[in-house]
């Protein structure tokens, strides 16, 4: 990171709070050495977790004591208009007025898009902010939005999450990653109109690299670098992807312990299968991007450890060296002057 | 199966046709002494498979011979113009005709529904038919629908999938089988409105046994005996499953492979993977009912073996034996003489 960028961590969010948080955010700050770090939230339930660290990150690591914190089940109305002490709106805050160029919460996902939405609003030429995370795949990992936060998307938002995306990805090769629409079918005829329409935005966009329509099981395959879809089906796909994993790998255990033979058959084959399922832990790939917004904030899952947390963390600090939202207004912002392609939808 | 029921097989249908279908269809004469069944296709591709079977079933099976067939890709319109001499075109008739009780084809999904749809028609009180199948879970299995006939769907419709779903299920205890409406949440307050009216529908039908929400990690668990959704979301959290379960398999594959240990303990672990692979083998549950139309029509899936075929076929003897069009019918015909439930969505 070239010169001296602050990250504003939600220290309170998710479901263990400080214990979580700050370890993940003094291994940040040991990685990156020109990062700075605010830690919002209690200060002391914080301190127990800082120790000595604190001196040898001098000027580089603060705490913003708040009052309050956003529970998990807390519903987005109420935390709007309860919690502006909250850990999680004082980061978000940091953002806003500029002290912080992201934030990061393990908190809960509806409390701060709605805070986020409300304090830094969208981007000039967005019109919804979409939720964005990895999933493993058998070749890596494909990006797939939107996850929840637009149960219901017109043409337009999907060519803009595509957009969007497209900008905040990593691609594994020099290529502008690849972009799939999630359908019932490959072919061009076939599925809702709004999806329809969209392939064809996407097709009259040069650069976006748009491949066509992909089904559900090419989402694990990793067909498309990105999957776009509306957050009704992008959670669907996401939730019912982790609930087979689950499912395999508990029968997999069960059937590991069966018998005498199938016991010593899985203790010879111990790292073999924890390298498998690492390789598709959810886990490893931690940290959704809120899209769209004026200001990269970024939704660690609840449950993360400290690696999690500092994944998380991680695709803050990418999307910061990127500049991300300025890189997606100005995209935006070339592409109207150019042609009045997002009128014709 | 009290009487002499008739079932009507497209023989051709499916990537292998009668080398598949025939055999599959004696298994079945062989296994149920009281049915007939028309195998309908080219009498010349039939006969090779029949040998000496033909006379040993004497009077219970005989072979419609058609001129034409469906191919599998080709568009559901298409096919409703121009394939009125093909074998499925002629083993829908034979329901609508009332020579046969139900149809099975391994042909095209979208020909299927549409020539069903043309010939049978909707039973009264169903607006649109949906597709059903069962998903293997954690616990046994799951019926999921709709997976692709409707798109979107108002909330009259999800209430409808679920009446007859609930119907069609075989349910693993005396109770009725518990639904589920497919939601990104489990509040009450959370989902797209069609979903949240059809919970209300759902609510004020005692005689369906309604779970509330469910979310697509759910599906794989076996909370819901039968969860209900519509087509797009069905299509995505069905491929999506497959895409996972397939990933694994080959990650699996992969890792058991990769060092001597691993190789070895594989080898002991055998018959134990052997038997989780089948647990989680969609084919063992092969066969997606058309339901809501005026007669019994089970598609297989494409690519199915003998066996697989043939579960299909059982599940047509099943709803056969229910006679569950004339069930869902008069099902319908109770609620809508005890109350206007229907009318205030």
């Amino acid at each position: 990171m070239a010169d001296s960028r602050c990250l504003a961590i939600d220290a309170m969010g998710g479901d263990f709070g400080p214990r979580i948080t700050v370890p993940a955010s003094l291994d940040i700050l040991r990685q990156h050495p020109y990062l700075k770090v605010v830690l919002c939230g209690d200060q002391k339930h914080i301190q127990p977790f800082l120790n000595a660290d604190k001196e040898s990150f001098a000027g580089r690591l603060s705490v913003l004591h708040c009052e309050q914190s956003v529970a998990m089940d807390e519903k987005p109305g109420s935390a709007l208009r309860n919690k502006r002490e909250s850990s999680m709106w004082k980061a978000v805050a940091l953002v806003k007025d500029g002290t912080a160029q992201a934030c990061v919460s393990a908190g809960n996902t509806g409390a701060l898009m709605a805070i986020s939405l409300f304090q830094l609003g969208t981007l000039s030429g967005i019109s919804r902010p979409a939720i964005c995370t990895r999933v493993p795949t058998s070749r890596g990992y494909t990006y797939l939005l939107d996850l929840g936060a637009n149960l219901e998307c017109t043409s337009r938002q999907l060519y803009e999450f595509a957009l969007m995306s497209s900008l905040a990805a990593i691609s594994p090769s020099t290529n502008a990653p690849s972009v799939g629409l999630l359908n019932i079918g490959v072919e061009a005829i076939k599925g809702r109109q709004e999806i329809l329409d969209a392939a064809e935005l996407l097709q009259a966009d040069p650069s976006i690299n748009y491949i066509g329509f992909v089904e559900g099981d090419a989402l694990f395959s990793g067909v498309a670098d990105i999957v776009v879809c509306d957050g009704f089906s992008g959670n669907v796909a996401l939730k019912t992807g982790e609930g087979v994993a689950k499912m395999i790998q508990g029968l997999l255990r069960q059937t590991l312990s069966e018998s005498l033979l199938a016991r010593l058959g899985a203790l010879l084959m111990k790292p073999a299968l924890k390298r498998l399922i690492n390789q598709v832990d959810p886990a490893q790939y931690n940290g959704a991007s809120l899209l769209g917004l004026r200001g990269v904030v970024v939704k660690s899952h609840g449950g993360a450890s400290v690696e999690g947390f500092a994944k998380a963390v991680e695709v803050a600090v990418v999307e910061v060296e990127k500049d991300l939202p300025i890189l997606i207004e100005s995209r935006l912002a070339d592409k109207s002057n150019q042609s009045e392609v997002f009128d014709e939808k």
